[in-house]
């Protein structure tokens, strides 16, 4: 690694909150939003990521990006949805649905897709709970009701810079890098 | 139109329900159905089948329908991921999220996209609302918590004759079938 001349890595998403995760993980590295939509498929986190880096006719190097939320009491809703499910229900809704049970297991999960000699996916995932309401205000998406598995506050309740020592997405950050560092 | 030697639709899906519909319309055509899946994005129910039509490999004449269910109190949710959440949280927990509210306004959008001659799109609409509690056995779906406007009874409440005089699909498929014995 170079760090004069770091590796310039063009992530392609709308979603400024999730460069700034990515730049937070990815130390000596350049990373330049493309703010461009391409085509998702309905499909699991890594069909989307996959399908996508066939399409895409940027070439690299380049990384997408898609996150997935499960909760296990709705049979895996949203799943690849999140983002739809998130701007038509939002977290109210969700809330709603979960009632006062107590079954509020969920987890996220984060793929990867890397365009540099050759194609390849990066996961992360994060276990935890769905809150009984709403705390928060740092994140975005699910994170006020989202309650990591071993802490008693939300995402939303953490600093960036917590958030990143255990979520999905930056446990996905940390295997691409990882793979780069070794290969440039 | 040749009654004798009738003209083969190739209808792409993997739903057994909707072939029915399609034959029940489409009287003078021979429809096969191609059980397979193919790459369905996350847009409209347009967006959905134009971008199927593109990358299908198979060669006309060939049929795809893709079918929204909006309700206005979900601000348009589930749209095109009707099925999914069908599949996920299903009528049940949709009539969760309603409550008792009487806000209830929900509409079906078929879209359906042929392959014949170059490519074309046509679109079938029902308005109606969601029922308190499911009724009936007939249908598929969302049919048991949909009254179309007009009516005091679900689409599961009647034949599929019935069903067929109003439906989204129906409307949908009579436009393609008006445009098929035009230039065939």
């Amino acid at each position: 690694m170079n760090m004069l001349f770091p590796m310039e890595l063009f992530f392609i998403t709308t979603n400024r909150n999730k460069v700034e995760e990515a730049r937070n993980i990815l130390e000596g590295f350049e990373i330049t939003q493309v703010d461009k939509e391409y085509p998702e498929i309905q499909s699991s986190s890594e069909g989307v990521v996959l399908f996508a880096l066939e399409h895409l006719k940027e070439r690299g190097p380049l990384i997408i990006e898609d996150t997935s939320f499960c909760i296990k009491n709705l049979n895996g809703f949203p799943g690849a949805f999140a983002s739809y499910v998130q701007k038509t229900l939002g977290n109210k809704r969700i809330l709603q649905l979960l009632g006062d049970t107590e079954e509020r297991g969920a987890y996220f999960e984060t793929c990867i897709g890397l365009s540099y000699k050759g194609k390849r996916v990066f996961k992360g995932k994060c276990y935890g709970s769905i809150a009984f309401e709403s705390r928060g205000s740092n994140g975005f998406g699910f994170d006020p009701i989202f309650i990591p598995n071993g802490y008693d506050k939300t995402f939303a309740e953490m600093s960036l810079k917590e958030k990143n020592q255990i979520s999905h997405r930056s446990k996905a950050f940390r295997s691409l890098k990882e793979y780069l560092e070794n290969i440039i």
